[in-house]
């Protein structure tokens, strides 16, 4: 079982109710200590994706919605999962992650199937020609935009702990359980030179040997620094709400996760990131709105591109 | 009051408790009638939004993240409102449209303020320049990326009543109260002759004359037609879920609505929207999970691009 596991460990103790535990080995805190220290959303929503999968009829959280209340303390927590449909394609639960009685995390999850492997129907030209009797039907449709770019693996770096990354007393925290091989193009801030472009991609992966999952694809969305390090703003930038969808069982290897915001503006940001698994299918998808962390902002000198 | 407020309206009744009643005016039926006519999900959304509003201490629905779980009947409907958290920049509800003691739609709102109108502090550049002794801060911060291409207005086409749009016996429902000016690039499924490409665009406003404003973008961010037009599927494509931010309040005139997904297999399609207002600022955008709708698929000749 690895630490990753064991941080998003869950125990049945009743009818919808679950015993978890924020774990110190994934947690966060902000730089110079702004904030208290937090545990990483993404081992939270996996947390809460376990007590739900674990009564669904369904085998993977097609959609996932989570609002982020208050900050998970290193404490006993409980999941409560209410379900508010159970369909044929696909049920919905409600599922709350509470702490001292107060909602901390919330979360709509609808579970369903997705494709375990490259799909049999690839589009609809080849299908058709296979059967020109058979008309093509719509479930049958498999479309995939271009991937974003990547250079190799062998051109990517790893920088460590990042700010935002450690764990209480200067811990590793986070940073110690997952690795990210950044794209060179997205690491300026960490030599207080931002590229000016809200984005960040790295290959991802756990430390620990692990097969990609479900749970790890719901760490992998949120798994990078947040793409406001691009314009130089490295402040503590607090998730208010994200939503992922599960396309695709990932094949062994190296997630590739490509962030990037469109707006950043009012205080707010958006971050939409892709996760691409190593066969370069689409295995996830994800759209967050964060607040801009508050703190000076360093670089870029050329002011990158105004709004 | 316009026809889009009336049939959005709720009537308080009690402590978090409105009534609500789904408007045939909005409705919308499948193509082929194979499925029960059903109220089109933003007007749906923004009727849960009013009611989530009317006790919030902020005035914008930042984050709305909605699932939607049975087709809502033209009969009459209650929002049940909690709110989970109050802050003091943003707050949380957790709202549900119910029909008959069954949820139909659940929502989780998170409410602040966006900012109305273009945003002082340009970019890095300008305010730095303006007080070089005050460090720029990331508050201060904003970003746009390029706004996707469109043509002009006049180079748009209105399609009139499309599969999906129309109400019961044939009634106009839906498209009758919004106009949509497409790019003619997208609009080539209306000839069974689809583009090959998952995407939508248009030129968004209702027909009766009315400001646009938070209920509204509900309304424009899933307001076209679904992009899986685009590869010919025109089936009946119900959404799963629905996210969508308030970056902006719009300005007045038309709003700019650009629709595209990224990938389609399993029977799902994402699709992500953005609306811009008339002064160029990106005031909403939205992601969404559907299913594919069953069917089959009209052309398009060239197989479109396999993923």
């Amino acid at each position: 079982m690895t630490i990753f596991d064991e941080a998003t460990a869950v125990t049945r103790r009743g009818e919808g109710t679950y015993d978890a535990r924020p774990d110190p080995r994934f947690a966060m805190v902000a730089p110079g200590g702004t904030a208290p220290p937090a545990v990483n959303g993404g081992v939270l929503i996996a947390t809460v994706l376990r007590a739900v999968l674990d009564s669904s009829a369904h085998p993977h959280p097609v959609a996932t919605s989570a609002t982020f209340l208050r900050v998970a303390r290193l404490e006993p927590a409980e999941v409560q999962v209410t379900w508010l449909k159970h369909g044929k394609t696909a049920s919905t639960a409600h599922a709350t992650l509470v702490q001292e009685g107060e909602p901390v995390l919330d979360v709509t999850v609808t579970t369903g199937t997705v494709p375990a492997g490259p799909e049999a129907a690839a589009a609809a030209g080849p299908a058709r020609a296979a059967d020109p009797a058979r008309p093509l039907r719509s479930e049958d449709l498999h479309w995939t935009d271009a991937p974003p770019p990547f250079p190799p693996i062998e051109e990517c770096v790893d920088l460590g702990v990042w700010p935002g990354a450690v764990a209480q007393g200067g811990a590793a925290g986070f940073a110690a359980q997952i690795q990210v091989l950044f794209d060179p193009a997205t690491t300026g801030w960490r030599r207080r030179e931002p590229s000016g472009l809200p984005e960040m991609r790295g290959y991802f992966r756990l430390r620990e040997e692990r097969e990609a999952d479900a749970y790890l694809l719901a760490l992998a969305v949120d798994g990078l620094p947040p793409v406001a390090f691009g314009l130089g703003a490295t402040g503590w930038a607090p998730t208010v709400q994200l939503t992922w969808h599960m396309r695709g069982v990932p094949s062994a290897g190296p997630l590739r996760v490509a962030a990037r915001s469109r707006h950043v503006g009012g205080g707010w940001f958006d971050e939409q990131a892709e996760v691409w698994d190593a066969a370069d299918r689409l295995v996830a998808q994800s759209t967050q709105l964060a607040r801009v962390g508050r703190g000076p902002v360093h670089g870029p000198a050329d002011g990158g591109r105004p709004g």
